[in-house]
């Protein structure tokens, strides 16, 4: 099927484009010895995390719970949730789950640390964590000073199993390339290098630093102390990361109709706020940046046209570049996979609606 | 079940705020003489449609062909589809979904006055249509002086019935309320009036004049031209519409777990984009302005702390008010509907996803 016979609004991952980002990323971390634990968030697609395995990744990333026994559901093991999970269900949650696979979980409060505790010892069960670093982004995670401190009291839990650190330099990632940003990545990740130093004075050994992300792999992944690397974006790309990394090429667009034709200044597709995420960067049609997105309302998505462009009337399909992935992808029940403009085959997104 | 046996998020809708909200609308229309068709695309949920319709709702207006079939689907009748429907293989679901209801759809352009045409004409129906204006909001809609035309020429087409025109006066509903606001709308719904009274001339009657929301409908439902209001947020409410509509009760919450206190200023919740859609407001905890949110990640929510808040941590399960509900709900499987703080009911939210 021709990807101009689907209805609309349509989520479409061009897999030659997909299959050069997953090897382009193995390459790295093949030269620079760091692993990959692909953050599966950004996709939920259990058809790209195996391509990702088949390339070399030791594990899956995941930040909710829910999304983990997906990927467990599908024969997934080796997972992280990089998060915190704490509360009643969840941890029973998560303990029925270490049952069944090898999962790990972010933890940076010791009443967290106590809660996880108290429910593996019950249990009789072993839960492996992270403790999880604030190292610089001022979102979750332990200050720097008070990580090493929350490792002992881990190590001390009988119902725990350290097994590392986990951070994510969040607020950097967008820093054009270049050596500040360089410098400045490096400054956040030294901070783990510290914890790990203060911990061999206790003969903690501390086997997994997690941490990175698509916009400032490079560095990440040539960083002393980081064993994997959280990579997501780079495998469906958006506008927003093509910024910073755009040797990762956009795989990912949404199939749209436009449905008026106002006047010629602008156009308005059948695509709005629940098709498609625009909080953090704006889009283009695909091969014509001279319409672009200029707002998004709950239904609609009206675009700006800086040319004649007669060809843009209503009921014409077009191609939407996607913005920001993370944000639209678990907005659609599906990707079309497409080669050479045709639909090959349909793969679901599996973890949509997983946010508990 | 106690809202906080709840896992999180979870969405919950108030259900005895919810129903003085909709007796509210019920009696200003009652009054004012005006119907309402409610816009069922904030909540897509059909128990809270019939209550609607219990108290006096005319049909029901939503914003994606997919949502008029859900709606049909479940023995709703009188649906507008307030946008265009353009391209196949919509238009011949559309013939379809007009053999089971009664369905109106807007049509802005002549290419889509003669597509809907020549389909309903070689399918032997008549498809209702309603002529969609632009009356400022500078977004779909036909320009008010080329809107006489366009009927006409719906009028001419056998496999089309004229019901009326549409319109949103959709960037105006946000102004605080006064004489400015009303003059404004007034203003801008006047445009219906000109075209009106051009029609008239020819013969030609309009029914029905659809326009309205929330944040404007003591206006809107006053104003000579207008037939029915398009009132959807007012059911549910949200921070956004709070501001100008202070007499509409928030209804709606999200139930979260603080997952993280990093420190005394800052807490993090398990809600973020993929939850709570923030691009139109922010938000605080319920009964808690002290502690706002600060930003959405994907997965995480920020909030800022301005008091010390020993209770909130690790955990603790809280509400936050929604703040723009038409693109926070749509995320959701099913709302919890709450009465005194316990769940009394579970109402799926039937259109979600329906974005086609």
């Amino acid at each position: 099927m021709n990807i101009y016979d689907l209805d609309t609004p349509a989520l479409l991952v061009d897999v030659d484009i997909l299959e050069r980002n997953l090897r382009k990323m193995a390459a790295i971390t093949a030269e620079t010895g760091t692993r990959v634990r692909p953050h599966s968030k950004v996709y939920k697609c259990i058809e790209i995390v195996r391509k990702q395995l088949e390339l070399g990744a030791m594990g899956v990333t995941c930040s909710k719970l829910s999304e983990a026994e997906v990927l467990a559901d599908h024969g997934i093991d080796n997972l992280l949730v990089a998060n915190e999970v704490v509360g009643q269900p969840k941890i029973q949650r998560l303990i029925d789950l270490v049952r069944r696979v090898d999962v790990m979980v972010g933890v940076d409060h010791p009443l967290a640390v106590d809660a996880l505790n108290a429910a593996a010892t019950d249990a009789s069960v072993r839960l492996p964590v992270l403790v999880d670093m604030d190292i610089g982004m001022k979102r979750n995670g332990i200050a720097p000073e008070d990580a090493a401190e929350l490792v002992r009291k881990v190590v001390a839990s009988r119902g725990l199993e350290f097994r590392g650190l986990m951070g994510y330099e969040g607020h950097l990632v967008s820093m054009p390339p270049g050596e500040e940003k360089t410098n400045a990545v490096n400054e956040a990740l030294d901070r783990f290098s510290f914890v790990i130093d203060e911990l061999k004075t206790d003969g903690i050994d501390v086997p997994i630093v997690s941490a990175g992300g698509t916009g400032d792999y490079q560095i990440a992944a040539r960083h002393p102390a980081v064993t994997e690397l959280q990579v997501g974006t780079y495998a469906v790309m958006d506008t927003l990361y093509g910024s910073f990394t755009p040797e990762f090429e956009l795989a990912t667009t949404i199939l749209c109709t436009v449905t008026s034709r106002p006047c010629r200044e602008r156009l308005i597709l059948d695509v709005g706020r629940k098709a498609v995420n625009t909080a953090l960067s704006t889009s283009t049609l695909k091969d014509r940046p001279t319409v672009e997105m200029k707002y998004t309302y709950a239904e609609h998505g009206a675009m700006t046209v800086d040319e004649d462009a007669p060809d843009l009337i209503p009921g014409v399909k077009v191609e939407l570049v996607v913005p920001y992935a993370c944000g639209t992808i678990h907005m659609y029940e599906q990707m079309h996979i497409v080669r050479d403009g045709e639909v090959v085959d349909i793969w679901p997104v599996v973890g949509r609606g997983k946010v508990q």
